[in-house]
């Protein structure tokens, strides 16, 4: 199963982001490990387009590289960020980040709808960071999003996927593919992911600032893989009581 | 690295139990997509043990088979059962069950202790199914167990962990391998477990009544080695408030 | 301690939904159980406003009403609906529903702040339910709303509060009263709202299709007053070890 | 409804335990605000039955004593307490406790039926600390105990009922009372208990180390209160998905 996203398809369930990183040297070990489908790349840092910086060896391992608009606190800072990066990068992909919530760096639905409706006519393919709200999700579905990107909890929090009704109210809510963006900190979190019915993981913090950051994106990519070959398998239903898993017949006595 | 049981090296986490199993032809496609250390088998019923049964299978394969003691309720009765094993499979591995609750299949500490110290001076190597209790536990690995098998919830439930506190206090009480037995519905919850400390995970109903057993054989299979690496890898610490994955230092304004 | 919404004191911090009540007899002594601060009436239902029905009975027990716009589909649908209610009702306050999925009936955050800016313009008091969102929440306390209303689950789910640390993050988002709404199943999710920093709690489904509305009633009043009470007694941290509670000095060996 | 434990009636269904307290004037309120069944008073600290001290308060004020075992390690050790226990204070009732796991402050599960088959025999009142096990509870309620008292999570550790299912299960498996004992920390907790059907609450550090002792004395009989007032009104099933309150028949449109 591959994930496809606006026509394009990859191999891989798994994103990452570049930021957080103590060591830039680690980034290509990084990738080898995690085998991601994208990764992102703030724009807004000085330094990651800079010669030696993320975007050159993310290029060298022929990544496809996804700009994002971190830290932009309206639409049309977001905006702005998009087109500068389209034109730095020559990619109309852009991850779309609009904050409201400096402690927890929520999504601003409002503005983040608002700058998704822009790009999508400027011909950008949207992938929308946004809350796990599914009305939302679907509003901007219907703008033209090319996948949107729920968090499961706040950036950099670790604390996985706070409410997973939510994901899968997003999930039922929207024809593309939802990524779970933010808020994972282990496998176990990837996997659930997956199994609650999204189609790719975003992970950056957990990979980047791990004690070893190469093994966590081993990890990371196993889990996804686990995670969405569960899903496949068909999970037997929760039950409150037992069930022998021999049956009583036949038993000797 | 390596899973040591006893003195002797698995190159696989997880263990699959043959019961529950729809149609017996699918045993082998499941034990290739799980490639597990060991498999039970159920020496109470009649048809574990017949031509073309589950043991052919297994010994064919060439997977270490151990033999439990599911449907047991008492020691008496566990001893015996063990000892019919052991005469029966030319093994003393044991997986020691004695259940003391017919409705969630919980087992029965006080018995299992004495079953286990009994089946320990019999020369048998003993690895009990126990409840999420640290000090049950420890009693168990004092009385000379090789590994203790907490339930994560009761038996074929598929819910998972329900108390994950619980198992880390069982990891921090023994010396001897954890194998997380009983519950597990699903790729995250085999990586939960290996997350919180285990050594191996357990799996029969999760894989057996499955709508797809081999795919969720891979799956876990998957679930377990992201587990173990992400433990491995040493996850972020969980955080109250988020944490931007790239500074805010050298941002363009 | 009372609770104050745009300058107006209440004794009670439950507020009452009257919708899916099987038995119109049963809203006097609900009423009497609860001892709500104000009891929602739903403008679009023809028979609440009828003679007999529960406006009259909470104006008979003299407890303040509050019109809502559940079932509105649109900012323009919702403001019709609010000024419906002013006129036939003669209160300028009005809680505001803007539902923007038909499943889950999960507000729709775009139109909910601008029916709530139109309608604060009008000069109505406007109380909007909404998601467990911070920065929707504070969009909506700046754009002049009198309190807001995240939910803690899905209408009439009874699944409690999906997602705390999200509530308590409204909480920390707005100087404006949070009122959790939806999704309350019983006493111990009243509870756990207060202590999350809500300053009310209203229940509609809970009581009026509970087995004995009037008993559930006065178990989420008292679930209420509990979890206010302990969120002013400053609760124990949480420990992931034990500590005793006798101290071990002065042990008798 | 009163509580019931071995023919005797109570009013009230919260247990007090009176370690941990930073000065002891203060029992005095906290016992008027929890207006408890039974307060709980080490035997095994000195100060516990000094003149002036707890045990004099309690019985100034009427409220039934109920000593503990806390910090015995052994079966033996905890026998003996207990006869101290009945010859000092006059009662035969005892609250038993048997450590085995001295940074949980976890049931020994072996020891603690030994001990309780050995007071029974000996006339004791007994009434078991023990872990979240169906199974033990049941042999600890067929050896004649007349309570039994599963933890929520560790002693003083305030983080809840961690395994409510468990819980469950063990209210399930025995006739006699169950009284949830250890890791309260706050009055949704207390009300969680009463609803998955304890019969009574024994709270201890949660009141006496929180930061208002008497408030949280107050808030935890309210907690208690809800929780089993809840349980009697009949709660509404869970659902996957929303439930209007209003039926939509009669719109307004």
């Amino acid at each position: 199963m591959t994930l496809q996203i606006a026509g394009r398809a990859f191999d891989s369930h798994l994103l990452l982001g570049s930021g957080g990183l103590p060591n830039a040297a680690l980034l290509a070990p990084i990738i080898e490990a995690a085998e991601p489908a994208l990764v992102t790349v703030s724009m807004r840092r000085t330094s990651s387009l800079a010669a030696g910086g993320p975007l050159s060896t993310i290029r060298r391992l022929g990544v496809p590289v996804l700009p994002n608009t971190a830290g932009c606190l309206s639409a049309r800072e977001a905006i702005l960020t998009a087109e500068l990066a389209r034109e730095a990068l020559g990619t109309d992909w852009i991850k779309l980040e609009v904050i409201g919530d400096e402690t927890n760096l929520m999504p601003d639905g409002t503005q983040l709808l608002e700058a998704a409706e822009s790009l999508v006519r400027k011909g950008f393919t949207v992938l929308p960071y946004t809350n796990d709200d599914p009305v939302l999700a679907r509003r901007l579905a219907d703008a033209g999003c090319a996948a949107v990107m729920p968090l499961g909890s706040p950036i950099g929090s670790g604390l996985g996927i706070l409410n997973p009704h939510a994901i899968e109210s997003v999930v039922a809510a929207v024809d593309v593919p939802v990524v779970l963006d933010a808020g994972i900190g282990t496998a176990s979190d990837a996997a659930l992911a997956m199994e609650l019915g999204c189609s790719a993981v975003l992970a950056a913090s957990a990979i980047t600032r791990a004690e070893d950051p190469v093994a966590m994106a081993r990890a990371l990519r196993l889990g996804v893989q686990g995670g969405l070959a569960a899903r496949g398998a068909g999970r037997i239903p929760r039950r409150e009581v037992a069930r022998a898993s021999s049956t009583t017949k036949g038993l000797i006595r």
